[in-house]
């Protein structure tokens, strides 16, 4: 088993956040770590394939009931039936999350995260509180979310 | 099939909340609304026990695996097995809910209600977006939560 | 908390079937316990409407996104958003499970059920298991719950 | 994505069955698909066991907090804290499944998959109905599943 990074954000985004996203999942790919996210579209599809691109594997948590609901650069879908309590897997899946931008389905994704205690970086995200480490740049995003990540679970 | 109003707050609570949260559930209670929440200690309790001290019904959403784990003063306890996944219950099964201070999972709690479009009035908590109303005084959460739990419900 | 009865079977039943959950419902009203269901239709709407012509209190442990799903005589709506997987809220909220008829859902119910050790009585149900307790009379098989619940609760 | 074949079973098991899921698994590794799993003990760890041996994926949609709950053949470990209502993830994340063996818990798993109307094939199983396609060898349990499985999601 190797490290696993989670990335969080809306199921649509603008030009900006996506690119955002799919350089955060390149960066995951490259470092070997693998892609765990929702599964949808926007900043999910995004983030995984950006990590197809560098050659990574991706995860994708679904909420619905069919794999085909998942994005094209989904490796391994995991179908849940669960609607919004799929966040929690993700959540509980991930050694360190990264919030990309995002609604209120990714701000409980935050607060879940932070109440497990897990590791999370933000860029352009909810500032709710000191414990989310914000950031600008995708790749240092994604460089402290493999070290936080190590440190968990090591 | 009455109205049912969640009330979120966190597992421990000081005097100052402790009260507040015991005025909401009193209030409550007096409505004649069922009281939905976690089952557990602090806020959940307090309001628990002020709502039936005002002869309501009350429904504890339990995160483990036995119904002992729920408050003295919760008449239903659903018990879920599901851990932090069951505050989206919590959420799902309230017309509109009231959020009395809290942490991360209260947050979490929120974040969900909004998401899916539910009131939430807040007392001493979590400013994150003016979608939540935030209020002083647990009887005009109370009757703000009927009134929008009536429109929505409607 | 009093004790809580679940009552399992599949969302549609013929005359006979439908006749006999009633009647379970019914002795459940009159037993003083809660009755706990799945809250849609067929077993769970016929003894829904037994339990509350009895004077009962009756949850639903709803699969799906509304209140609005549940049958006329659930008097707590309980929405998970969970589908299936809300199978398993029912059978830790009761104390002890009558399982009336039903197909591959109360099959898994019934496993669920004794996997977690609880009481499981059954009426012309899947007879895989002689821990399943088989009998024929409505009443039989509340009275044997509600004892086996105590057992159980006490 | 490709094909996602399912292995269910308990989380303890003697020589005799511990031998028939680790064939399950090699065949599995060698077929190309992704073995889905509940990741413990047992025929989960021999049929991971077998997976990986046979250069597979393996998933494992772990019941509790930690990804160090996976047994050591798990690629992929899914941390849900949803305890049994994963087992519903297990079926709906498969395009086919494989019982070896079991008690109530994969009672409940092959109930539920036949409920989601996924093919379902046993090995020294629970002869619940005639739906369920019962086999003795674990090389032509795989193949079933594997066509079926095409058959499903083609």
């Amino acid at each position: 088993m190797g490290i696993q990074i989670g990335v969080i954000g809306a199921g649509e985004c603008g030009e900006a956040v996506c690119k955002l996203a799919r350089a955060v999942g390149e960066a995951i790919g490259r470092s070997g770590a693998v892609l765990v996210c929702g599964g949808l579209g926007g900043v999910m599809e995004a983030a995984a394939k950006g990590a197809r691109a560098a050659g990574g594997l991706t995860v994708g948590i679904l909420p619905g009931f069919s794999r085909r609901d998942a994005n094209p650069y989904i490796s391994v879908p995991i179908v849940t039936g669960l609607s919004h309590a799929r966040n929690v897997i993700v959540a509980r899946s991930a050694d360190a999350l990264i919030a990309v931008a995002g609604g209120y389905g990714t701000l409980s994704e935050i607060a879940i995260a932070l109440k497990l205690g897990k590791p999370v970086i933000g860029l352009r995200t909810w500032a709710v509180s000191d414990d989310v480490i914000q950031v600008d740049d995708p790749a240092e995003a994604v460089e402290i979310a493999m070290k936080r990540a190590a440190e968990v679970s090591g």
